[in-house]
């Protein structure tokens, strides 16, 4: 790992130049320490991202910045501030990755948050409080089904059930791989608090857009206004009564698709009313299915599946939506002779970000002359578990085509460095 | 076999208790030589089959009644007429079923016509033109992927790839089966006429009703306008494109799902409205599926795949509405960024019932005070085969609770003999 050192000699002009370099190469570096074939796969608490966190530490360390590990194996850089005993301000985000996936997702928060304390540091300058970098462990639920693992641990928001959770591919638990990452499992099981929200001042963090807003409205740089929540059914079953697609006429049909697509059309149509009115609200039914042991060309199907997924940063849009959406499958079922049964209803809260925080970072890009617009993040992010905590917080979004999750994630190193610029700034300027 | 000749001594009074009597053994009997779990399997060609073939045969030449086979293997049983030499009427079914099927599809017009045969027989009556019972073989597609096999064979329109067609269970083909069921699968193969059309002055056929509909309209017998064609793509594919499903906003969604909802949305509702301008259709898409290997809850499906079938009694309708559906595709596909790929188009033509025969089976309820109304087929029947041979063909249908196809047909013997005594008075005085 003492390549690194080697890599980033101390410069005299870190510009924007200089910085685009250093981001490329730390970029290529932990993309090399984690390729998986098409992709990279950095797993939570895994050795994938212990070698991205590992690297990023050897780094820090390099350009003499304060290092450590907490008691969840989250990896901490700080850059000490004038007043030590004030609340710190913390960026941050997420090292691990779902497997086969893209390198940005979750590294670029990290990566402009190392390369804004390298900035601070070889500029000789002092913030006013404690500028804390945190890469946080196991955001990712793809390993072991739940996602926030390493922010939640430090809030003692892990149950003793999270850490018997296992990895999607050894088994082994969650608890076994924290251990072995250095966490303290005790503590974490005891759900005792390690964090306290009130030694933060602000949680900033910077991530690439993961939907194509941003590369449609033609803007690098975004401003999270909300995490949007979400209210899913994994399960709904409309069922009617099969039949002779010949034989029976509509007014005896008691068709399952017929009913689902009623449904469902009359779902895109109150979205679509909603969003004229302003609302945030996106609806997604992802899987639909007939029964395949019995569904037929010419057989009317008496039995439809479907999910239905329903988020907004409005926890009031998304009741008032869920709600309309039920009392239409009771008209639905009634008008057709239909039954729509629904399984366990899963809500997840929306996240609100702090106003005076979006402000100044919109008002930190006008100053540095960066498009920036303000924007809903439809992913959740570790951002939600400290705004949940009443911690301040905030979300910078990179331009990126082609969502995340996938080895086709493209961010323009340029975007990334003004959002990077734009955390730096905003850092150093904090509305507190 | 000769238990039968036991069973069915001569009596002097064949009246309608005697009758309804007599079917209901003959049913009974039936159903005992091709049990099968839940339901009964008569297979194409097959023992099934063969067994009800001999005991109706056996029945018959019991009653002095003549009994021969084509040279499509199909059971011939004949009273003759006052001029031999006149083209015959024929009346007929199928004695084959679907594997687990019901025992009334298909037997109960063969049973029907035997019956009659037998009635006319003990009554001592000569009909005009000699009346002649055809149980043909092979009605159901399920063994074979293909049906109407025994009257497309002697009109010569089987093809050698038909008799090629493999049993679904025991991989035998078509034609070792016909030879073995005594069929000249020579002349068969070589696509010889083995029935002149002009030699058959009509053909009806009696059969269970498949749909609700004369349940529902409460009429214990129907007369057959027409028997619908279908225009059918198994295959219909939606491409869209996937997306995360919290991150993409409506106006950049080319959501699969949803585009076909529309679609098929679109498509109920013009039914709906052709429906109330009193034109004949039916639609069902009863395959709705996303693709396994990828949908997921938090995904916007990228693909969807369903299967559309029409049916209408009008070649007329039948095309109309299938350029309506094709013109909403391309409209919703361009309206929501998605393409519809559809696959190779069946289309089965429509089958037009005698207009003579139709009023003389409704005049002849009438006369015989029994409830009846014209009513379409939405499945296909031999009475097909024949109408698009250019012989006048009539169909009358008896109510029947819970479709059919499997082993819940429900049909009320009761209701059977109004039809058996409709076929008996209608084939006497037939409209020549």
């Amino acid at each position: 790992m003492n390549t690194v050192v080697q890599r980033f000699p101390e410069q005299g002009d870190f510009n924007r130049a200089a910085r685009i370099e250093m981001a490329e190469r730390i970029f290529a570096d932990i993309r090399k320490l984690s390729e998986d074939g098409p992709g990279v796969s950095r797993e939570s608490y895994g050795p994938g991202e212990q070698a991205a966190i590992d690297y990023c530490a050897e780094l820090a360390r390099a350009e003499e910045l304060t290092v450590r590990f907490d008691e969840a194996a989250n990896l901490i850089i700080e850059h000490a501030g004038k007043d030590p005993d004030a609340p710190c301000i913390v960026c941050g985000s997420h090292l691990d990755s779902v497997p086969q996936g893209g390198n940005f997702d979750g590294a670029a928060g990290v990566i402009a948050g190392l390369i804004a304390l390298i900035r601070m540091k070889r500029a000789n300058i002092t913030p006013s409080r404690t500028i804390r970098l945190m890469a946080l462990r196991g955001e990712e639920s793809a390993w072991f089904g739940q996602c926030y693992l390493g922010s939640s641990a430090l809030f003692g928001q892990l149950s003793k059930d999270d850490l018997d959770l296992e990895h999607r591919a050894t088994g082994k638990t969650l608890g076994d791989y924290m251990g072995e990452a250095g966490a303290d499992v005790e503590r974490i099981r005891n759900g005792d608090r390690l964090l306290d929200p009130a030694d933060i001042a602000a949680y900033i963090e910077l991530h690439i857009e993961q939907g194509p807003v941003m590369v449609a409205r033609n803007f690098p740089v975004g401003v999270v206004t909300g995490l949007r929540g979400n209210i899913r059914h994994a399960n709904i079953v409309c069922t009617g009564e099969a039949g002779h697609s010949g034989a029976v006429p509509r007014w005896l049909r008691h068709d399952a698709v017929m009913a689902t697509v009623d449904l469902l059309s009359k779902i895109d149509g109150h979205w679509q009313a909603l969003l004229e009115r302003g609302l945030d609200l996106v609806v997604t039914a992802g899987m639909v299915n007939t029964n395949p042991e019995e569904h037929a060309m010419s057989r009317i199907p008496g039995e439809c599946k479907f999910c239905l997924e329903i988020r907004s940063q409005s926890i009031d849009t998304l009741e008032a939506f869920y709600q309309l959406m039920r009392s239409e499958a009771d008209n639905v079922g009634r008008e057709r002779g239909v039954k729509f049964d629904f399984d366990r209803r899963n809500l997840s809260d929306p996240a609100v970000m702090d106003k005076g925080w979006i402000k100044h970072l919109l008002d930190t890009c006008k100053d540095l002359n960066i498009a920036a617009e303000p924007i809903p993040s439809g992913a959740g992010h570790d951002a939600a578990v400290f705004a949940n905590r009443d911690i301040p917080s905030a979300m910078i979004f990179i331009r990126n085509e082609n969502g995340s999750h996938n080895p086709h994630e493209a961010m323009e190193p340029d975007d990334f460095m003004h959002g990077a610029d734009a955390l730096y700034s905003a850092l150093l300027d904090p509305p507190l």
